[in-house]
């Protein structure tokens, strides 16, 4: 099969590899008639994480079971399934938790800008619809594996409660679909943060009362005017960098919450300052197989349409396309068809 | 009047001062028939932090109103009240939030260490008995006013939970009083981590299950041992250096909660790390004042004695030597008589 591989900053290919098989007997393999690309899958393309050796790209993943290990018990070849970027077993007591992406057998999901996955711990990680979906509620459901759940998390993070006061910062395909999930959850006024104009009317359709495009001190003093000195019940932090993180720590009023769901690339927190703004943090990698029921449910039901994040649709043989229009803020997110 | 200054690293004279006057139309006057030295005051004492110049010290008071400016309302002449290290009006949305040492008016009290003390904004700081206590109830109506408030955040900061498995780090008063509330809020486990005999076997008084004498990598090893792999629910870090607050990090489980609530020093958190973890981080100067009207109320019924924590009582006279005992570990707390 061909599929997308990094080579190094810039260069990622579409190039042959060997078909995934199965390896352990509860492994399952997918094939996906849809794919796309992360907002995370830019760190390495930007070379900001190393890349020591070529590497098999994508993580967000829907699509038909082909064939199943030995051990596997739940998951039937020719269901519809969706998963998360984070192989859990689901049955640990840290998945019991709802922390499946800290499961004591995690495995990180990769490879799956591709036609065809394997999935590790099927019965763990892969969650089935009732019938196989219609096409036009793929990307939706694509969107649930792991930037909507991401965007869920954060909001769920936040302790996002009806009537509170939310900030959103980070107005990528993640921060966007937080702004959904903090209205869903009934939060009374969403200010979203951004400065491009596709992205603000996007918010606003996610539900975001309001919009704010100035950033770092500039945004912070504008957040608290909003507030009427307050600032925010909940803040959630959905870029990653060490700007994005203090913007949000900042921005939050002494006991509420501030949640962070990218990867943080050059964060250090000063204990003293964190202290004496009496916030409370909670993040990490989103638990998305916590959310995959409901999430599905909500999706096949038509009451959320995230599959709205995706604006650029490309062939999967024009990946390298995808990573540019992506890293160059043309493109909020892509999607690529395998066939 | 005399009183305790602090004039430099180790340097704490008890000398003349001027006695507290009624500056601001909401102030009161108290006169302290004890006062007591705090952990925090070691920092300076120390040299951690910098005395630019001679620095009244103590912040933990109770004692009779003997004057109130003409503003305040509530809190009367001959009154026995109660009040914390951080003065607030006690009506702004933070205090109203429960978070009155981010009050909008908030003023550091200092100079407790005193006969007479002056107290800002005396009506929302301030908590009178409805009578003059005995005098054997004053000590741990003392502690109420910093050491069990602080010990009592911290266990509310992590959510502990009847059922909980609870660690705390560090075996100072705060940290031994942290024990006794995580108790009191049904804790079913509580793992104290503590090397020194008395402060042990005052943890095992106040409601530890568990002591662990191992500390950095091997504590928090022998915690994950004790916890069958899973690592605590709450984790109440209760010292402020980056060693502590790593260890109580490393200690919890996903999903579960580090409170800090003792001033950084030094402490600089990797967000990476942070991520990584999955815990949920709270802390900050506690909001004591939030606690006073039921703590006062768990003393005078004889439910808790913290007093407990006072081991060594000098006249005020002595105050040199109190931060001497508590330096060289001597003395968990030092409770100073000023009559």
């Amino acid at each position: 099969m061909r599929a997308a591989v990094l080579h190094g900053p810039g260069d990622v290919r579409y190039e042959e590899r060997p078909e995934p098989t199965i390896i352990e007997p509860t492994d399952a393999i997918l094939r996906l008639s849809v794919t796309c690309i992360c907002g995370s899958d830019l760190w390495p393309y930007r070379g900001f994480n190393p890349v020591a050796e070529p590497m098999p790209m994508g993580h967000e993943y829907c699509g038909i079971v082909e064939e199943v290990g030995r051990a596997v018990r739940s998951i039937k070849r020719g269901q519809f399934v969706i998963g998360s970027f984070g192989a859990s077993d689901n049955t640990c007591l840290h998945c019991q938790a709802g922390y499946q992406t800290s499961c004591a057998q995690r495995q990180w999901v990769t490879g799956a800008q591709a036609p065809v996955l394997r999935v590790p711990m099927a019965d763990g990680t892969l969650v089935p619809t009732a019938e196989v979906p219609s096409t036009d509620l793929v990307p939706s459901l694509l969107a649930v594996s792991d930037v909507l759940g991401t965007g869920w998390f954060a909001a769920d993070a936040a302790s996002v409660k009806p009537g509170a006061t939310v900030v959103v910062v980070g107005d990528g395909a993640v921060g966007l679909l937080a702004v959904l999930a903090a209205r869903h959850m009934g939060a009374e006024r969403i200010i979203a943060m951004s400065r491009h104009a596709p992205r603000q009317k996007l918010a606003r359709e996610f539900g975001a009362s309001d919009i704010v495009t100035e950033r770092g001190e500039a945004g912070i003093e504008r957040i608290t005017e909003l507030t009427n000195g307050v600032r925010a019940d909940c803040v959630l932090e959905c870029v990653g960098t060490s700007e994005s993180m203090m913007q949000a720590i900042r921005s939050t009023r002494p006991g509420g919450s501030v949640s962070y769901v990218g990867v943080p690339h050059g964060v250090a927190l000063d204990g003293a300052e964190l202290f004496f703004t009496h916030v409370r943090l909670h993040g990490g990698p989103a638990p998305v197989r916590r959310y995959l029921p409901e999430l599905i449910q909500l999706v096949l039901k038509g009451h959320i349409n995230p599959g709205r994040v995706f604006d650029l649709e490309l062939p999967l043989e024009q990946v390298a396309d995808g990573y540019r229009a992506m890293d160059e803020r043309r493109a909020i997110k892509t999607l690529l068809r395998t066939s």
